[in-house]
C-alpha cells in the first residue's frame, strides 16, 4: 500500500474526496485524525475540500488546543466534543462526520435506531456478519452541534457494537480504529443507508427483515 | 486557506467545478465576483466549464463594461441586470446562477416560495437556526433574461432574510458577502432543495413543517 | 475561448467527458466532427474514453474513407451512415450519439415524440424559444445499427426544427453547426429528457404541457 | 489504441476507476487479470482505490501463489474461488466483481434470473443481439464468500451463454476474453441492470418482456 502518511496530509486529500462525493459540502463534516496523544481537526466553517495542511489545529488527548492555525480568524469545529466522543470511549483513531444525502434520508425512513440486514456490505463493519442485524442509534438533532455531546455519549454506550451515531436531520458520525477502517466503515455505513433508500423508492420495503 | 486568488482565476476555476456538479451545463449559469469597485462576469452563452481568464468581462458598480474580452464576437451575459440585483441591493460580493434539477425540481414542488425548517444545513445559510424556517421566493420565469429583473428585485425588497431567489422552471440565484459564502451559501441551497425532492420521492412530504 | 484545437484532439477529450456523463459507456455512442470536408470518426467498438488522436478515420464529404488507423482490426463505426445523415441533410459540424439514462428513459415515458415546454434550457437549443414546445422524434430501434439509417432520415425531413433524433430503448442522435453547438445541444437535451424523468418519478406528469 | 499495459498497471487504474463509479467501495470488489499462465489479484480487504501494483498476488492457473506482496500482513482475496471459476470453466481473461447499487437492486427486482430484452446495450455482451433476451443468474448470498463458489460453478454450467452471475443482496461477477471485454461487458450489464431499476421506479415494469 501507499506509503504511511501524516495525519495532515490525509486529513487534506480525504476532505477533497468525501466533499466529491457529496459528504461534506457547504462547509459541513469532516474528518479527525489521532497520531498517538494527538488528534488533528479542521476548524469550523471552512471549504474543506479547500483546507491546507497548516490550517488544521492539533489537540492532545483531552481535547485541549496544542497548535492553532495561523489564521487567528479561526475556530476550533463545533464538531470537536462529538469526534472526542469516539475517541475517548471507544479509542477511535479517525472519526469522519457526513452530511451525506443517503444519512439524513435513513433518518427519517427510521425511527429510534437504522437496521439493516443481509446484505453483503454489512461485512464490511467490524464485528458484523451477514446474518447479523447491523443496528445504527438515531439520536435527535440539536440547535447547537455541542449539545449533541450527551445523547451522543449516551447512544455510544447504549449501542456498544455500534461504530455510528446518526443524527436526525443532521447526518451521521462514523469512527474506526485508524484512519482507513474509519473511512471503510463510512463506505460501507453510506452504501447501507442508500439502500434502504433505494429499495424504499423501488416499494421493496426496508432491509431490516431476514429474507428467509 | 488558499491564498487569495484573484477573481478570474477563482471564476474559471469555480466554473469548472459547477459544471462538474452539474450547475451549469448547456452554457447556462455561472458566477459572478465583485473585487471592490470591479465586477467580473463571464460573457453569454460560451461553455463555461471552458472559459479562461481573459474571456471575462470586466464592469463598474453600475454594469459599465470597463473591459471587454479579446473576441469581439462576445456579449455580456444576460444575467447582468440580475447579478446587479444582488450586487445592488444587498451588497453581495459574489453572485451564483444555476440551473441544477434539485433547484428547478423545488421550484414545481412548491408555489409561492420554497419552505424547509429543521434541516442541519440550514445553519449554513447566515441568519438562520435549526428550528427556523427557511424561505427562498420563487418567480415567475420569462421568454428573456433580463425581463426577471424586477420581478427579481421585488422578491429581493419582500424576503430581505433570503440570500436567493428561485426562478420556476429555470433555476436559482444565490449570492453572499463573498465568493466564499455565496459558494457556501450555494451548497446549501441545492442541498435543502434536494432534500425536498427526496423526500417527496419516498413519501415522506417535504421538509416545510415542524417535526415536533 | 481556447486557442483552436484540431477535430483529433477534440474528439479524444470530449469522448472522454461523455464518458464520465455516462453518456458513452460499453464503448457504445461517441462524437464525430467534420474539419471541412474532412470527417473524424471513432472506430467501432472501441472504449470510447481510451481511444487516441492516431485511433480515429478520416473520410470525405460521402463518407468514403480518406485515412484509416494504424491498427489492421479496427472497423469504421456502426453509426457512420447515422452521422452522415446529420452531415449530409443538416450541414452539420459535429454529431454526438448517446445512450445516456435519460435519454432512453424518455422514449419509454413518450410515444411518438419527445415534447417539452417552459423550461429555461429549452433556450440552448437553436431556434427555440421558452414558450415554443421542442419535440424530438422518437424513431424504432432496429436488430442493426445502419438499419435505422432511412428512418433517422425520415424524421430528419419530418422534423426540420429539430436537432436530435431519439432511437426508442437505443439512445439519441444530436447534432449543431459545429462541435460547440452540437455539445450545448447535447447538454440541453439530456437535462431536458432528464427533467421529463425526475417529474414523472415525482408524479408532476411530464413536461410537455403549457404550465398557464 | 493505448500501448499494451501490464496486468498490475491495469489493475491498479481500473480499481480507481471503478471506485469512482461506486463499484468497488468499502473494500469490496476488483478486479483479477490473467496474463497467460499468471493471473493478478489484489488481497482482502484493502481499499481499492488506493492499492498500489506492488501490493498485488499472481497465482498460477490453479491459483497457487507465485508472488506475495511485500507486506506480510495481507491475504489473498475471499473471492479467489469465485475469480478462477470464470478462469478455468470459461477460460477468462479478466474478472470483475462489483457491489454496485444497481447490481444489487437487480438481485431484488428479480427472482431466479436477471432478464432483459430489446435495449441497444444488449449488443455489447457477446453473443446477444437486441431481441434476445439476455438472462443473468442470481444465485442466493452465503456468509461467507468462498461458500459461493459451488452454487457459482453450478450457474455457470446451467446459463452457458452468461458472462456473469449476479449475487442476491450482494453483487456480480462479470467477465470477458480479455480486460477490455470484461470492462465492456461490466460496463453494460451495469447499464442493463440500472435500466431495470429505473424502469421500475418509473411504474414502467422490468425490461424483461418484448415490445412488441
Amino acid at each position: 500500500m501507499e506509503q504511511a502518511k501524516s495525519a495532515r496530509t490525509l486529513i487534506v486529500e480525504l476532505c477533497k474526496s468525501f466533499y466529491d462525493q457529496g459528504w461534506v459540502s457547504g462547509t459541513g463534516g469532516g474528518i479527525s485524525i489521532r497520531e498517538g496523544d494527538r488528534v488533528y481537526m479542521a476548524p469550523s466553517g471552512v471549504q474543506k475540500e479547500r483546507i491546507l495542511e497548516r490550517d488544521l489545529y492539533v489537540l492532545d488527548k483531552e481535547g485541549e488546543i496544542l497548535e492553532r492555525p495561523a489564521d487567528p480568524q479561526l475556530k476550533p469545529s463545533a464538531c470537536l466534543p462529538l469526534f472526542f466522543n469516539a475517541f475517548k470511549l471507544r479509542g477511535a483513531g479517525a472519526v469522519i462526520h457526513s452530511h451525506a444525502m443517503p444519512a439524513i434520508l435513513a433518518t427519517l425512513l427510521y425511527d429510534k435506531a437504522f437496521e439493516c440486514t443481509e446484505i453483503e456490505m454489512i461485512k464490511g463493519i467490524e464485528g458484523y456478519g451477514y446474518y447479523d442485524k447491523l443496528v445504527v442509534p438515531i439520536i435527535e438533532n440539536t440547535a447547537h452541534e455541542c449539545d449533541l455531546a450527551d445523547s451522543m455519549a449516551q447512544a455510544i454506550e447504549a449501542y456498544p457494537k455500534s461504530h455510528a451515531v446518526l443524527v436526525r436531520r443532521h447526518g451521521v458520525y462514523i469512527w474506526g480504529r485508524d484512519w482507513v477502517q474509519a473511512k471503510t466503515h463510512a463506505e460501507c455505513y453510506h452504501y447501507l443507508f442508500d439502500v434502504a433508500g433505494q429499495m424504499s423508492r423501488l416499494g421493496l420495503g426496508l432491509p431490516n427483515k431476514s429474507s428467509r
